[in-house]
């Protein structure tokens, strides 16, 4: 009964337990910085809140699908726009699908951007046994879809990876079809269900909150996909903040599967809410 | 208990009901001749398979996914390699989504060979309102992807035509992504369903079927794909005959939602079957 008379107070969840919140994980695209050819540019205000989330002390880690290029080559755009961050705080897809493809000894056939693939040199791909795809962007030609396709078709239980599942992305201020799309199309020509990689997966979340020491009720994503950020992180136990930045859609605020915790301008706003209800 | 009886001596439920067969569909790619690059060629048997069945009297229809080319351009096809056919008994899709667009008064955006564009010519492709995919093969690029992609994400209620939902085809031997797996990229970008127009699609067949003024259960399908073939006939009441050649591979024969009603090595064997039986 009391609950019922708090949420009757029209206090949200998220507003509720913001003391419990320990650590704090942020998405890059879309939430730091806007993604366009040539670099982009920090999204107003974000450089400032990292900062002062640090000055709070709140530990922070970034959480990211992003796979057109290395983890470092990540982390020194970011600083170029002016952000603080080191590599080890940052989490991608390619550390986290090396490390599984180790473990089972797995061979790859890669169809990512060229830029990421330096980081997967420590990996054997000779006579691969199983078929990683990321955000390859122009190199999803049909040519290059096909020869995942034919290794994929030619085994008798295919192992697909898929670097995050994302729909889309904004770059340019234009949608462009992220790699979820593509791995769709190889799930429905070869009968196979992908293991995804990234965000929304458990497993990719609690290595970061591991990092941080930190469990999911004690922790906050920021991000702008409300599915993979925002639901992923709320289906992990985490709260989860919807940004009105990167490609936030207006649509996204009555969405049918996924309520966010709380619905900000950008990270800026979601920081002012953090460190308000500390 | 006489049917029960029947079906204890072996007889399978093609072979008991084949005299009551009134008209034939054949699909063409992988069933009268083998795809490659520069035309083709005839699958050995079928050439002289087609003129037994209009010798017996039976009515034949080419009943086919293909949009690589125009419905002109099939027909000549198929008479170079030594088949008598005209363009009024060959069913693609690309005329069929065509009359259903004016029918609607919708106007597409089109991600189609360019082989196959002039059968478009009739349509109003101005202003958009729906986006058609066709086998684009080597125009399913990033960019030819994104622009379908944009137009749908940007309607209220997007409306999507797959010309066909074949999964993969053989062409020079070897196994390539068909329109059905490009189709689902854009279904799971934008969260919306294909109409489907060509195989399986009842509608689709239905057509063929009035055109012999023949009825579903007095017709068979013969065709190499196991589930937009032989599983679409059967769903539409027809028989569904399997041929060993195209895209056929050996565990089609134990497919967990299609049983066909004949499995046999070509379509000379199909017809040998259908002319026995009669």
């Amino acid at each position: 009964m009391a609950t019922s008379t708090q949420c009757s107070e029209g206090f949200s969840p998220f507003i509720k337990n913001v003391t419990n919140i320990k650590g704090v994980l942020l998405d890059i695209t879309g939430v730091l910085y806007n993604s366009a050819q040539g670099g982009g540019h920090a999204i107003e205000g974000s450089v400032e809140a990292v900062k002062r989330l640090r000055k709070a002390g709140l530990p922070v880690r970034f959480c990211t699908n992003e796979t057109q290029c290395t983890t470092k080559a990540i982390v020194e755009k970011l600083q170029r726009l002016g952000f603080e961050l080191t590599e080890s705080e940052v989490f991608p897809p390619i550390p986290a699908v090396c490390s599984l493809m180790k473990a089972r000894a797995l061979r790859p056939h890669i169809l990512a951007h060229p830029a990421s693939l330096s980081d997967f040199s420590e990996i054997d791909q000779t006579n691969p046994n199983c078929v990683v795809v990321g955000d390859a962007a122009d190199m999803f030609t049909y040519h290059n879809l096909n020869k995942a396709f034919r290794i994929l078709i030619s085994m008798e239980t295919p192992v697909l990876f898929s670097l995050g599942q994302g729909k889309f992305y904004r770059e340019d201020d234009e949608l462009s079809l992220d790699v979820g799309a593509f791995v769709k199309a190889l799930e429905y020509a070869c009968d196979v269900q992908a293991e995804v990689v990234g965000k929304p997966s458990k497993t990719f979340f609690n290595t970061a909150l591991q990092d941080m020491n930190v469990s999911p009720e004690n922790a906050v994503m920021v991000g702008d996909d409300i599915l993979n950020d925002v639901g992923g992180a709320q289906k992990c136990g985490m709260y989860g903040i919807q940004v009105r930045t990167g490609k936030f859609r207006p649509q996204d605020e009555h969405h049918p599967q996924v309520t966010p915790d709380a619905v900000v301008d950008n990270l800026a706003a979601a920081v002012d809410l953090l460190l308000t209800h500390r």
